[in-house]
């Protein structure tokens, strides 16, 4: 518990009514998107840079750990409280600071929404292509922090390439601030990205410059329903095979068509083996000619349907599907965990071979939706969390997962990271020399651990 | 001098052929682009890993230095040999070890200069977009320890978004591995990303994988001449205001379109200020109406005149010119310091304005040759490397070009790094707690400051 002079001193910094510390308030800041939780001694939010310092100076002095937090939605358990910490709670610093169109830059604190971010872009004709599923939730400063991706990614690329700057507060206290506003930046190296997939493990992100799009002037979104999986598989290597970049290339299977549809009442076909959702963008003039090649690639994988959406509806409806993928499994069984294997582009089709075979051999119920342009899977396992039994299978299974993925060329996170939840199997994808420059980092930017610590690597 | 002993043991590890130590052997390496030299004391050409980790080994033993030298193309002293130390020459490693369609990726050894993986490339249908002018001799690993950009990098970015995975003898001899052929991918933080950039001062990168794209289906390469200065800088932001994104958008002025014009004979206008390059791809049925709104906008602009390249030797011709800026000018003074900043593109026309009242205030010749798209503009300073008072002059103005570039917003560094050239601005723009990031992480991995030292940072 925090002793009353530690809370005095928390509120003069952030404002009486930002320092949290009864039960139920902390109750709800001890959950992300896993099923882990840990109780921290206070949750605190701040809404400048100063306040943010004067929060990391005072907690280090008190010797109290911080964990920084966005919109806690991450799968990896990354902002999970550890034992005497106090939550930074990101929320209140969600000022959209400046969309800047002449050069394509918007200037965001991190607790901006995704979202809210996409719908200021809209009104200027803009946009930022890095939007995971989460995006009606999920902070700029989380996707920073998990290197998010999503389902535009196969085209637009991940949330690195889309981080010109930042503003950190370090571990000791001090700012530091990188890039800017320009598209090209060398000057050293490449301090950005170090932070950028740091899982909040380096420091304080409090001020975020990103690239920004014109919003692309057409859409096209279609659905390719299969009796078989392989032929889904297919699909995917014959349209980049043609030399078309979708910006969306989506795969859910049987269970989850089933799972979804209770939810979104797309019509997507109860029968099928799996879906593909397919979008492409670009010039007006180019979009009949690529939705009929489409069109035949998917025929020729022996599609039963492929159907274009006609209307804003049923665009929407298709979408909602997919993104309400992950909470949708726990209809069949109260819990699920989710995975985040990627393996290169080709090995698709073995990976979901793989991810069957596992299914099989620990005996769970594993559905699968899946970025498939870029690799990525996302098997989910449900099972029933307060049985003990089963949640060591599940485990079992998901190292398995894992390990089939790294035997397939891949990575264990694709987009999710490593947190808690997947640091007992990265020294299976790095060699020791790795792990020591993993540790070596921390320590350098956090040498008595106390940002975020037993995230990725333990010290 | 090196000992005989060690002389043989270097021989031992890389082969008899493979060791220079005779003057003129280790004169050619001690240059690279910019005016600085400075003798090694061996030069050793490896051709594998584990020779690179022996090399490391024993020359750590040794307590000699070791240099990291791709093709000596690079314009920051990046290359240049210090006191003690032997040069790790990668031309060997030249390898293309694959280039994988399937997935869009090749993998090399770093040696292999950027020219020949886009033969190679080709051949298959497909491209590697970071494409620095100096592509028909610089190499892989120079390219990502620059992070290098070049003339395509307005559509399509620079170095850094292109490099999936690397291989890297770190200087303690031990080997990591990041990444792979996965388009995603985030297991801990980024390591990839902490070499690219960091100009071999970390360690030796010995195999790189990248992210390569289809072949463009069709380009069009329009050349713009203008009177003034401003014009073309209007034509920049009227272009991109209309939404379009060219793959290039060069800027030569008057100065540049003469020299330039000495060698390449493309017929540039020897009267006009300016003239812009402007290069876009896509589908052939989107590029009539893209000319034609190009062709507008800078008849708007007061273009004097625009032309389209009707057949790939005109096409050639333009791009020659740009190609053989840099060394063109070298007939009008003996000498020239290339410099690099970049600005937020909206502030270009400022930043030219910036750079003639820089050449007024210090009585110097500067030619501006710019990726304008990006910002990233190359004030060339002509001089005479044998007059002591101009070098100071020269040092004075190239100082205060990186003020005033900081001024606008920018950078001192756009795409050819820091090395021994900039280092003494680098602390005008970070804060002392991000300068003493960089050192920190150079001491993570060099403790004993042996790879590349005085790069970037003093220790
Ligand atoms: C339904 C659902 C769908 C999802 N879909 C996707 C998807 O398509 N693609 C994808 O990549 N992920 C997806 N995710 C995972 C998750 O949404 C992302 O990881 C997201 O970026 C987390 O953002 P957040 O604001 O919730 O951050 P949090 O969960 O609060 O935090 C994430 C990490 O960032 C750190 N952090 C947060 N803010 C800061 C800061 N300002 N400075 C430093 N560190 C900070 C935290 O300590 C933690 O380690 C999904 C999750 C759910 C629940
Ligand atoms: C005419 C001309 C035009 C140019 N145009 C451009 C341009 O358009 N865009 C641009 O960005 N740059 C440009 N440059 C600069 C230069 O070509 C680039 O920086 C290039 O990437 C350097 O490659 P290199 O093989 O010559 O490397 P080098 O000059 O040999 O080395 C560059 C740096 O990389 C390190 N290094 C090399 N190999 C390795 C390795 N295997 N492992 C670790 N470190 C290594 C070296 O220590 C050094 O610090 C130009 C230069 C010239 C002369």
């Amino acid at each position: 518990m925090l002793s009353q002079t530690v809370i005095n001193r928390l509120k003069e910094i952030v404002g009486e009514k930002n320092v949290v510390t009864d039960k139920t308030g902390l109750f709800s800041y001890s959950y992300d998107g896993t099923l882990l939780s840990g109780e921290p001694l206070g949750v605190v939010s701040p809404q400048t840079t100063e306040q943010v310092v004067e929060l990391v100076k005072y907690l280090n002095e008190q010797n109290i750990k911080l964990i920084p937090r966005g919109a806690g939605t991450n799968e990896s358990g990354g902002s999970i409280p550890v034992e005497n910490s106090v939550v930074v709670n990101f929320a209140r610093m969600n000022k959209i600071i400046e969309i800047d169109t002449e050069n394509f830059v918007a200037v965001v604190q991190p607790g901006v929404i995704n979202f809210d971010l996409q719908l200021e872009l809209e009104k200027k004709g803009f946009y930022y292509p890095p939007d995971p599923s989460s995006y009606k939730a999920s902070t700029l400063g989380g996707n920073l922090a998990e290197c998010s991706g999503g389902p535009k990614c196969f085209k637009y690329g991940v949330t690195r390439d889309y981080i010109l700057g930042i503003e950190v507060v370090l571990p000791n206290g001090k700012v530091i601030n990188t890039g800017g506003r320009n598209f090209k930046s060398e000057p050293g190296y490449d301090l950005t990205r170090i932070f950028c997939g740091s899982e909040g493990i380096l420091g304080f992100v409090t001020k975020i410059i990103v690239r920004v799009i014109p919003k692309p002037i057409t859409t096209r979104t279609m659905l390719a329903t299969y009796e078989k999986v392989e032929d889904a598989s297919q699909t995917v290597a014959d349209i980049v095979a043609a030399g078309i970049i979708p910006t969306t290339l989506e795969f859910m299977d049987h269970l989850l068509i089933n799972t979804t549809e209770d939810f979104s009442h797309a019509g997507l076909d109860r029968d099928a083996g799996a879906v593909l959702i397919i979008e492409i963008d670009g010039y007006p003039e180019d979009m009949d000619e690529q939705v009929e090649m489409i069109g035949e690639i998917t025929k020729k994988a022996n599609a039963r349907e492929f159907r274009v959406a006609q209307t804003a509806a049923e665009v929407n409806q298709i979408w909602t599907s997919r993104r309400c993928a992950f909470g949708s499994v726990s209809r069949v069984r109260p819990s699920y965990g989710v995975n985040d294997i990627t393996v290169p582009r080709s090995n698709f089709p073995q990976a979901i071979e793989g991810i069957l075979k596992v299914a099989k051999d620990f005996g769970v119920t594993i559905g699968v939706v899946a970025h498939a342009g870029d690799g990525n899977l996302h098997p989910l396992i449900l099972f029933d969390q307060r049985n003990k039994e089963e949640v060591e299978t599940v485990h079992a299974a998901e190292q398995a997962l894992c390990k089939m993925a790294l035997g397939l060329g891949g990575t264990i996170s694709g987009e999710h990271g490593i947190g808690l939840v997947k640091k007992k199997y990265l020294d299976s994808e790095f060699t020791p020399a790795a792990m020591e420059a993993f540790r070596r980092i921390k320590k350098t930017f956090d040498p008595q651990n106390r940002v975020n610590p037993g995230k990725i690597v333990n010290m």
